[in-house]
């Protein structure tokens, strides 16, 4: 069965043109490899309302089953990511980022810096990932296998044989 | 000292009859080898006013010094647990459920998808655990140890000589 | 380049003085070995409005770089640091804490028992330790080479060139 995706990158700079995103194509190179369907991508400011928007967007109107953002989750003022999610999931999924900073900080201690979050908001997963392509692949990387059993769950398929919840 | 206990078993499934609960029974066991005295198990649907109530009932009217649930920590329409437990607690205790997904996700990647929470109401102490039998025995048994240490902390109890917090 | 810290020392039996407070010093010392600058020290009970309002002081009148608290992390009535930290942080840090906790279980299963938080408020990153020294250190210690990064972000210098974010 194959999923529906949609990337946000989330970036002033690149937004402006002043940085090249090289995250958002990377992570829609790896949903592509573990036979996602990506219905649409964005690039947008570190605008918390725009950023609100955009994910209200993915989930209610284009209705993607994973929603993936690269960027706005450090710690400077304009980081505002994680921030936005929280405002728009109904459910968070701390589990998620937990792992991720979990597996980077085995490869540096600046994951403890990303403040990455994840949740549900009606039929959509959204997980934040950082912004630099490095750190994005490696974080979603270490949870996509668990994320696709978890896009069954949210689905309510085949709940009783899953392994986990 | 012995510490009292509450198990709450959390399934629709179960609630109705066509799931046997396994969870709950077992967890009731663990408690019993580690001293804990049961005064009371409940089964209830998945619903996030039952759940809440059902709570309250035993922190403030059975006043367990442990409550533990099993189910409803998945990503499915009808896991409301870690919701519910969230507007019932006074003190979140993050490290509990990190701890238990953190070991868990030693022997499985699908330890991610718990979204269980845990922490204080009044002078009891709530842990959300996933509702499969194996997961809910690993994933308290990561922490059964540390609980007990913390209850004693809950009941201000030879506070000065604990070696945390 | 050198940042600014305020360690504050949250205790009620330290500020009625029937226990010596080691984990604040211990703290400093720590800050100093890594080119910190001490700007102020504070011991206080483990009320929430003190908290609240000496956080408030050390970020927005003081202006600290970093503000560490240490104590009033546990399960007890009087562990109120992280509930009056969440109250006025603006954006949450949760890698800091959930590094700190894993090292730290690592070492003693009685990590996943602390229950300390860590945010940004304006230009100001607050980290709260446990209240031991060895805990308090130990935690710390864990996280100090990123804390240092973040800082850098939090006044955002440099930031297309960080590693995470």
């Amino acid at each position: 069965m194959s999923y529906t995706a949609i990337v946000i990158t989330i970036s002033d700079r690149s937004f402006k043109g002043v940085r090249k995103d090289s995250s958002g194509p990377a992570l829609c190179e790896m949903l592509k490899e573990n036979n996602f369907e990506i219905i649409g991508t964005k690039l947008i400011p570190d605008d918390p309302d725009d950023i609100k928007n955009t994910l209200i967007w993915a989930c209610d109107t284009a209705k993607a089953d994973l929603v993936l953002t690269t960027g706005g989750t450090g710690f400077g003022t304009r980081d505002n990511t994680p921030e936005a999610t929280k405002a728009v999931i109904e459910k968070e999924c701390p589990g998620i980022p937990e792992a991720m900073r979990a597996e980077s900080f085995k490869i540096t201690p600046y994951a403890c810096l990303s403040r990455e979050t994840a949740g549900i908001r009606k039929q959509s997963l959204i997980i934040n990932c950082p912004g630099s392509e490095k750190a994005a692949k490696e974080n979603f990387g270490a949870v996509i296998k668990a994320v696709i059993h978890g896009l069954a769950m949210v689905h309510n398929i085949d709940h009783e044989n899953l392994k986990m919840g």
